[in-house]
């Protein structure tokens, strides 16, 4: 199971990571079937949503951000629990069709990685199975 | 893979797909599996949920507007960033277990394709692998 | 396919269902692929976090909950709307990949049974399937 290397650069960041899935999915020739990203870590999750605008994820980010803001009156001593409830909402893995040995993403989907307590360093698991 | 036509009719909708998936099922002549639900849209999700009462969905729609309103102040030119928020927050896709060729959802459950900035003419892809 | 039997003791509750679910999948006999952990009920989901501080998902329930107030003017005549809503931004299912027999969890990561119109005794499907 490949797993991708990533680092973030901000304390929240939507990074597009479509072109490595779309690699590991070259690399399995695999033809037909589905593609799973999972993402180990607790402060962060990954989301399918509109890749060619950047100011939607800005926005997606930017309304997370309204809805659990950083500083909440959290009772966790680390001080990152709006980073957990922001992974909890968005989820921990996604799956997307492959047909053709490609990403059947829709014309305006993208792949994105969600640091919600960066900037770190993070991977994602990718496993690709035959339909 | 099974592709859905689906017409929404109203800018924000929670449409039961629970007929049409199981016929997807059936078509693939599956006994025990899995059903994959995919929506391949970026304004757009698929959730499940009671699909006794109608009433509870339009209590989640509602609940949703409230936290992701429209007019919300977004860069996204397009103006239809609360609808992607959405999409993010519900995610873009379902799996459910198959059993006796049957889908084996809970007595309440059923399958709902989430329509944000409608009305459209959507697509969601099915497939079922056996188990 | 494998059914948990959970009892949960709160309106609100974060179960901690890790031990269970890989329990499942040693006796699945699987090596290397993946769990599905599946929750067949409208007013409970299935998420992944943090497992080392309990106050991390007392948070969690704690932010839920002033994002959707129990008492929040809805339609749906028994009264938990809420939780509905809740549970479907949550979600239904997690997938988690499986290595050497083991769960492949981040080091933080746990997989709880998000009870949101407890207390009541409920159920989660695992299955365990080859990659």
């Amino acid at each position: 199971m490949p797993m991708l290397e990533i680092a973030t650069n901000g304390r929240s960041q939507a990074l597009d990571i479509t072109r490595q899935v779309q690699q590991a999915v070259s690399a399995s020739g695999v033809g037909e079937g589905w593609a799973t990203v999972y993402v180990p870590h607790t402060t962060a999750g990954v989301a399918i949503n509109e890749a060619a605008d950047p100011d939607v994820m800005a926005d997606v980010l930017m309304t997370l951000e309204r809805l659990v803001p950083w500083q909440g009156g959290f009772r966790h001593a680390e001080g990152n629990s709006a980073a957990h409830v922001k992974s909890i909402l968005v989820g921990s893995s996604v799956r997307v069709p492959v047909g053709g040995g490609r990403l059947l993403l829709g014309t305006w989907q993208g792949i994105f990685f969600m640091e919600f307590d960066g900037p770190r360093r993070r991977t994602a698991r990718v496993e690709v199975s035959p339909a």
